[in-house]
């Protein structure tokens, strides 16, 4: 982490739009990608903020599995429920006119619902419950994606990481977020196992034949010959709950493209018949709900703050002063970085770099050349 | 398991009707709760069905802390939403209320959510997203309990066991159903492993210091002293992914609570200020979604249904044969006891010798005397 140094996020956030707009990107559709990758960062989930940037978005916008003009087609619209094509462009675009939509159905008819399919990466799932948290009201989520989780007793990567997302208003200064994949853990903490050195713990990842894999140099190579696979949450096979995990992955599975008719499972792998890059086909889905068509928001906000501190105030393990609730790290993320900025490392670094030389962004000049 | 006899289903189903009735529940109220148990033991979750019959329902209206009578009393009503106070009236009885009148709604208007409170324990929690489900709806059920489960880095039994349960429509013979506790595992788990002799898998139960419990007659001494607590899934700590578990943890006991302002955590004990028994004053939340307000029922079905079957149809690990789906082995369960009855033990074989002396209910006469 020595390595890091900070940039402003006012900066940041300019260059990001900018060089989307290089790219394709409509500026309006640029600055909602651009707030979606920074809330990352300010949350501290770097796996899905700046890091991506470049791989996942611009380099996709590239080799054309991802349109940079986002031609969203509304399919079906009801005074509940929206479904959406979003015909293989920005998925956080349409994710954000979805959310919007749903917000003012909620407000007018309690509840709201809606799916979108073909559609590519959608950013932090938590993005899109926060959207509709801010406005008082509760917001769940979930996508599919490329397989890479293997059911219970399997061993064949068939799910996606599918996270299951809930946002709730709370009466204190950040609501409570709860955005996680279903299964244990993800790529991106494999690599962080390997970058330092670790192995990774007991039960995460499953080999060929059911057994457990522990050297995240061997996982990352073998997952991308689709010869391992991650475990969901409880672990391998059904002793500590591993078939509840499992079906919470699988919940996600069937919401994310039922809904919507859209493809999954293996279909998802974003590879076509001849091993060449593929339209990723994504579906997500979206359920916000009016806490004042139930007994009032400041009743709901008032209880849920209260259960969580009562969580915080109870006792602690040894060794362990602090019991945190969901979105809190995310929050005290966002204390400590908003005065700094954005940190980056070697890599953001250099790409930084080789984005405003190849988009002639001449005007960024970024503090660590 | 030797020692179990199968009673006929129809013979135990006017069994419980009659001695609740007797009881003082209504006979139409009666008919609900019947249901709702033995659809547990049709499922195989023994642990819900006639073992509760006694202890948790008749034992309960008996203390007076479970009325008979149930005065439901509605609260809020719009289009898609309804708010319920069960006057700590039997749970069940209110859940069915509660599921016809959202199952209504959602057809009407696409999307309808509901909570209770001031209610008693619910039976399973599929049941309810199971009569979705058999209407071509999408359930969605949660509720809390008792305080039993510690949050990540906390040793305190703090919220409930709060299952967060999907059931989904699709093409095959029975539904996607997924119904579990967000905890690794329940006191009924741990009974089990206590009358088989073996120890408990590490990391399901934290002592007062944060350390592992296994021996699972120490575990139920202790938890009944409020001196041991049960982990959510993904175990102790954060390393692998316990802090996702307690998120769904904390999801229900927010839904449970919020949504209608009721209690939560510690003051679900079911013990007053004197140590007496007291009412349970739970919550339980419901969500139900109609797929044909999206894509089609049909096109939600057959997706669901695909998804199922190729999960399935995926590579075993060693020394398994079968991936199952969630749902799958209680129908599996149902297949097998449906021409058999209903499997009863010594305990419940003395229980219902009891009652029907204790009710007069001469008429009856079971297959074991």
């Amino acid at each position: 982490m020595d390595d890091r140094i900070c940039i402003d996020w006012n900066l940041m956030n300019d260059f990001i739009i900018d060089v989307f707009e290089k790219y394709g990107v409509p500026r309006e559709d640029a600055a909602i990608c651009a707030d979606v990758l920074l809330e990352s960062d300010r949350r501290g989930i770097e796996s899905h903020g700046m890091n991506r940037f470049k791989p996942i978005y611009l380099d996709r916008i590239k080799n054309k599995t991802l349109l940079p003009v986002t031609n969203i087609e509304i399919v079906k619209e009801t005074p509940t429920t929206v479904v959406m094509n979003a015909n293989n462009g920005m998925g956080m675009v349409a994710s954000h006119k979805m959310m919007t939509m749903l917000i003012e159905k909620a407000k007018t008819c309690g509840m709201a619902g809606g799916s979108i399919f073909n559609s590519t990466h959608y950013g932090i799932a938590g993005y899109w419950s926060t959207m509709a948290a801010k406005e008082g009201l509760i917001g769940i989520t979930g996508t599919n994606a490329r397989p890479s989780v293997a059911p219970t007793f399997g061993v064949e990567p068939m799910m996606g990481t599918n996270p299951l997302t809930f946002t709730m208003p709370t009466d204190e200064e950040f609501p409570f977020n709860f955005d996680c994949a279903t299964c244990i853990m993800q790529n991106g903490k494999i690599e962080f196992y390997d970058r330092m050195g670790k192995t990774v713990p007991e039960g995460c990842v499953t080999d060929e034949n059911g057994n457990t894999m522990t050297d995240p140099n061997k996982i990352l190579k073998d997952m991308r010959a689709g010869k391992a696979a991650l475990l969901p949450l409880g672990g391998p096979g059904e002793e500590n709950g591993g078939y509840k995990g499992y079906g919470f992955t699988t919940v996600v599975e069937i919401l994310s493209a039922a809904l919507s008719g859209g493809p999954f499972l293996k279909a998802l792998s974003g590879i076509d018949e001849n091993g060449k890059p593929d339209m990723y086909r994504l579906g997500h889905f979206f359920f916000v709900i009016n806490p004042e068509f139930f007994m009032g928001l400041d009743t709901f906000k008032k209880t849920a703050g209260e259960i969580l501190r009562q969580l915080r105030a109870s006792k602690k393990a040894e060794g362990h002063d602090k019991i945190y609730t969901a979105g809190e790290k995310e929050y005290l993320s966002w204390l400590e970085r908003q005065k700094k900025g954005v940190p980056v490392g070697e890599t953001i670094k250099k790409e930084l770099v080789q984005l405003r030389d190849e988009c002639g962004l001449t005007q960024y000049r970024f503090p660590f050349e």
